[in-house]
C-alpha cells in the first residue's frame, strides 16, 4: 500500500516511515519538499543500519496526497485548512484519509481541548475534503516523541473512529502492524472529539505528575 | 476518616465500603434508608467472611452527607440536582466533595458525552454546593462492576481534578489505598469534562470490540 503523509516531516510521519516502510511505500510530503527528501534519506539510513530496506521518499504535500492510497494529515489543527486549500481536491478522491489531529490551546501552563464549532477537528476536516473521502481518526493519543523512536515499544491503545466501517477496519489493520499497538473500534466520527481531547489530558497529567511521554492503554 | 456516600447503594458506594471500610468509616446514604442499611449489612457480612471488620452503616442521604468528613456524590447526573435540593447545604460546609459523575446519553446504541451548559458535571455540581466546598472529581472511569467485586484488582489510572490542591492531594491519597489504583493529578476542574467523557468512550469501545469492563491505564 502507498501511504502519503501531509506534514510528513513531523513525528507521526517520521515514526510511520520508520515503523512500516518495510511493508508499505511511504511518501512524506512537506511544503518544503527538500526538507521531506532529507527526512526520507535520514529514515532510510537509520533503517539501513539495521539491515532494513525502507521504501520511503520525500516530495511536496500535494504529491504525497496524490500518490497515497491512504493519506495521513499530520499537521497542527490551525495549519490544516490553509494546507488543504493549496492541494487539488482530486488528490483525495475516494481515498481513506487519516486524521491524528488534536486541536488544543495552552492556558496558564495547562493544555485545554479546543475544538472548532463542528465539535472536533475530525468533523471540521471532513467538511474540507471531497465527499467521497473516508475520514478516519487514529494515532491521536500516542506521545509524539515515542513514535519517532524506533526502539521504543508502543504498547498503547489506538482508539479509531470513522463513519465508514470498511475504512475503519483498514486503518485498524495498519495500526496492528505497528509495534504493540492495540487498535480498537471507538465508534463513529461523532466520538472523535473525546479521542482528540485525551491528548491534552495526558500531556497535563505527564506535566503535573513528572511523568514522561504518557499515553493510554485500555484494559 | 468518615466518608459519606450519597447514592451509596450503587456500585461505587458498595465498592468503596468493601475496599476501605477497614480503614475508614463508611456511611452509605440512600433515599430509602432501609435499602442502605441492607447494603451495609451485606458488605459487613462479605468482609466478615474474610476476617475483616468493616466499619460501615446505612442511613439517609442527608445523614450520610452530614456525617462524612468527605462526601461522595454517587448518582446519575440527572439525579444530582433534585437529590442535593433535598439536603441541607450546611451538611457540605467546608468539606471535600467527590464527584465520580459522568453525564451521558445513549443514541443509536452508542454512548455520547452530554455535559450540561457549564461544560461538565463537575462544574455544574460545584454551583449546586456551598462555596466553602472543595469539589474534586475522581473515580470517574473505573468500570462499575469491577469496583464492587472485591477480588478484582483495580490496576487503573484515576485522573483527579480540583481547583483546591490540598483537597486533590487528600483524594489522591484515598485512591492510593484502593487496590492498585494509580491516582494522578489531572489539573483543575476545567479539565473534569475530558475525564468524564472517557467513560462513554470506554463503554463504546468495550461494546464495539467485545471487551468487558474496560478502563484506562496511563503509562
Amino acid at each position: 500500500m502507498k501511504i502519503g503523509i501531509i506534514g510528513g516531516t513531523g513525528d507521526i510521519g517520521e515514526g510511520l516511515a520508520l515503523r512500516v516502510s518495510d511493508k508499505h511505500e511511504i511518501i512524506l510530503g512537506s511544503r518544503d519538499p527538500a526538507k521531506a527528501v532529507e527526512s526520507a534519506d535520514k529514515i532510510k539510513n537509520t533503517l539501513k543500519e539495521r539491515g532494513i530496506d525502507g521504501n520511503c521518499r520525500g516530495t511536496t504535500n500535494e504529491d504525497a496526497a496524490k500518490a497515497g492510497d491512504m493519506v495521513v494529515i499530520s499537521l497542527p489543527f490551525q495549519h490544516v485548512a490553509p494546507t488543504l486549500a493549496g492541494i487539488n481536491p482530486d488528490c483525495f478522491k475516494d481515498k481513506i484519509v487519516i486524521s491524528p489531529v488534536n486541536p488544543m490551546v495552552r492556558k496558564n501552563g495547562c493544555f485545554l481541548y479546543c475544538p472548532p464549532d463542528e465539535g472536533s477537528a475530525a468533523l471540521a476536516i471532513k467538511k474540507m475534503l471531497p465527499e467521497s473521502c473516508k475520514l478516519v481518526t487514529a494515532f491521536n493519543n500516542i506521545a509524539a516523541r515515542k513514535w519517532s523512536m524506533l526502539d521504543c515499544v508502543l504498547d498503547y491503545t489506538v482508539a479509531v473512529t470513522s463513519d465508514d466501517t470498511d475504512a475503519k477496519m483498514q486503518v485498524m489493520a495498519l495500526a496492528q502492524q505497528i509495534s504493540k499497538l492495540q487498535p480498537v473500534d471507538a465508534g463513529g466520527l461523532e466520538l472523535a472529539g473525546i479521542v482528540e481531547s485525551l491528548t491534552p489530558l495526558t500531556i497535563n497529567i505527564a506535566q503535573n505528575n513528572k511523568l514522561k511521554d504518557l499515553s493510554i492503554y485500555m484494559r
